[in-house]
Order: C-alpha cells, then structure tokens, then sequence
C-alpha cells in the first residue's frame, strides 16, 4: 500500500492498479507500455484536466444522452482504473457496457466481465461477440450484435487509431478520451477528451447527471456547437504552455 | 514477428524485446510502463536523436574515457534493449558492468548476469552487492565494493530520480540516459544524454571508439568545456519545436 501523503499518490496507485490488473488476467502486458505512454503525456498536462477538456466533456455528455444507442466500450485498463464510474456511466446515459479487446482472449473478457459485474455492471456486452466491425484486422473488429455494431455514439478510452477509424467509416459517432492530442484516435474522432481517463470518467458522469433533463433539440445543439480539431489546438497549446512553465523553474 | 516494411518497426520491436524481456524474468512489470513512458517522450522526439544529445555523447564519452574507475550500470530495461552495446561499452571505456535493480530479486539478478554473459561479457558486478549507497531506501542502494561503491564515474540509463541524487551525493559523476529533459535525473546528472537508449548507447559506444586514442588532458578538456543545464534547455527546446511542427500538419 502507498501512503496517501505520498506526493506521487495518485500516479502510483494508478500504476499499482495496473500491475494488480494484470496479475489478475484482465490487462495485457502491452496494456502496461500503452499505461506508462498515458503518464509521460499527464505529466505533460501537469496531471490535471486541461480547460479544452471540461469544454469537450460537456459537448460529449450532451452527444451521449441524445444517442439512440449508446455504448461504453471497456478494454483492460479502464476495466482496472475506473470500473465504477463506467458502470455509472452506462447507466446514466442509459447505455450499453461493451469490453472490447485488442489482444482479445477468453480469459480476459471473463476477467474484465467478473470486475464490471462486481461494480453494479448488470448486463455486459461483447462477451458473445456475434458481429464483426469491418476494416479492421485486429481483433478488435469482434463486437456484440446488440452493442457496437448497432450503435450510433461509442464511447472508447485508451483507444487504437485503427479502430477510431473503423467506427467513424461505419457511420458511427465516436468520443475518445485520449492523452496525445496528436495521435491518430484524438484526431479522428468526433469529440476528443485530452485528459486522464481517471480524471474524464467521474466529469464526464458529472456533466450527463447536469444535462440529462434536457431535450434532445437542446442536447444536439450543445454537441453540434462543439468544434474537436479547434478544442485539440487549444489542448496542445496548453501541453506546450506547461512545458514552458516547467522549463523556467 | 513484426515485418521490417511495418511504419512502426522500430517501435514495435522495442516493445516485443520488453515483453520478451518480462518473460524471461529479466525485466520488472514495473519497467514496462516505464518503457511506455520513454515512448512518449521519444514520439515528441520525432523518435531522433536531438543535435543537444550528439554533444551531450561526445562529453560523455570523453568523460567515461578519462575516468579512473567507471561502471556501466545495467537493469531489467536496458538489457533486453541494448545487451550487446552495454557489454561492448565497459569494455571501450576499460569500465566495468553491473546490475543494478529497483525490484531486485535474485531471480532478476540471474537472469540479467545471463544476458550479458551471452552476449559476451566477461565479468558482471552487482550479483553478490556487497556494499550500499547511502541515502537510498529502495533496493538500487545495494551495489558492488569493486564497482558502484568504488567508481568515480557511473553510466545510468531509465534511471530513478532518488539514486542519481545519492550517487551524486556520494561524490560520483553521473552520466544519464533520459528522454524527459526535466525529469530529476535529466536535471541532477552530471552528463545528461536526451535521447532513446537504444540509439544512445550506440553513439556513445562509436564516440568512445574515436576518442579513445587522447590522452586525460584532452578528453578532460572536453567534458570539463560542457554545460549540462544548457545542454537540457537545447533538447527542451528541440521538444517544443517538434511538438508546434507537428501540430501544424
């Protein structure tokens, strides 16, 4: 156990969840490196939500409660990092829970389903997988019939560049929480979170509780405002903002 | 395998030595999320070698060539990474090589002694650690009378923060491999190289060669006229700039 006054708390106990996530079968090996490339980038953002990022919050919020048929898409290191509050999340906007997996195995979508059910999940998709995403070679293209395939906004986190694209050619809506503002998922998709996805799960759940009153007519134009290649600018400036302010201390 | 005409060989094949690596129960799980971290770094790189990092090498290795004592330290990452370099590095610069671990296990210990072993080295300190460095709490403070313990110049490369502090408490000169031009280690070494260690220690290993026939004097005079801190700003900058090109693409 670390100790809560430890100043690297927070980043430590993420990596602990990780490597517990791992010996427990539900994260891959390389699900580590892609966790280790995630830190590099927080610590970029001086490991808070940068303000493009509330922006993009609100705007994927309003998308989600006005989908007909949402789905929160889990792999192995959001299944360890923030099971809860996807679960939550799921609910909240009265969608479908999916894992989805790149190095896909039996015994890892049993592990990932054992840790959703433990956290509230009461119905997890992609356990079957009896539909295919076409485009796609990894097996990341295996999805539920009833989830992914047939849905019109995917929520995905700690996402491939493959598969952004794939959702986004099959006509799907996509909103990605994803550190590198540059990279090919943040780029491609409709709505960009540039934030931890530990940080961005909880606000992105906060912002659904706030606007879930809310109309469709209201909900589509508070999404449709939203501009992702100008909020991505704005969050790579702050990145280089940051780097500059840690370069004069 | 991963083919030689795939965009991301390079990368890819960093990745599986890690994997491999943990396999064989020389690298920690740890360790992986700390290659993932360099990965970043070295992506906002452009994944080359910055023209801050040649100098830094040059002064590095004149300082390794003119040292009474120097020790290449090896751990989990950098001997699946670079084995052969290491091995052919000591023996370019008459220092010695040895392991030295965060989460040392015997298991570890053995495993890495067998690596290098076979990939030609003659003598590997750091299994029996006889001696310890001061001020250190973790692991890597056990180390070897013959080697750390009594090198006035030590090679480190993905190095922990907290040892280069104490071996630069401990009157050593530190020379460090990292991509984070800010990170504690980067700012505390006395020679900090900017750069991916797989590319790094083949620099250092072709400098080493091509200075080697100066005397002290000269190879002093050489690493004596480098300045670490404006070196580090240089690389910095060469961050910055990278980063503003490639978001205007």
């Amino acid at each position: 156990m670390i100790p809560k006054s430890h100043p690297r708390y927070e980043s430590l106990r993420q990596r602990e969840l990780l490597v517990e996530g791992y010996k427990a079968g539900a994260t891959a090996l390389e699900g580590l490196i892609a966790f280790g490339r995630g830190e590099a980038f927080d610590y970029l953002l001086g490991e808070k939500t940068p303000d493009a990022a509330v922006e993009a919050v609100r705007a994927a919020a309003a998308m989600l409660l006005a989908a007909e048929n949402p789905v929160v898409s889990v792999n192995g290191n959001t299944a360890v990092l923030c099971p809860e509050e996807l679960v939550k999340l799921a609910r909240a906007v009265e969608g479908k829970l999916e894992i989805n997996l790149f190095y896909r195995t039996e015994k890892r979508v049993k592990a990932i389903e054992g840790i959703l059910k433990g956290h509230g999940a009461e119905k997890v998709y992609g356990v079957k997988a009896d539909a295919e995403i076409e485009g796609l070679d990894s097996r990341r293209r295996l999805v539920d019939r009833e989830g992914i395939y047939s849905a019109d906004v995917v929520f995905v986190a700690l996402e491939d560049g493959d598969r952004t694209e794939a959702l986004i050619k099959a006509g799907k809506k996509v909103i990605a929480v994803d550190l590198n503002p540059l990279s090919r998922t943040a780029q491609t998709a409709s709505i960009t979170i540039v934030d931890n996805v530990i940080r961005a799960v909880p606000l992105l759940l906060a912002a659904a509780e706030e606007l879930r009153a809310m109309d469709r007519e209201a909900l589509n134009r508070i999404h449709r405002s939203f501009d992702n290649p100008s909020n991505l600018r704005k969050s790579l400036s702050e990145i280089i903002h940051g780097l500059r302010s840690m370069a004069s201390h």
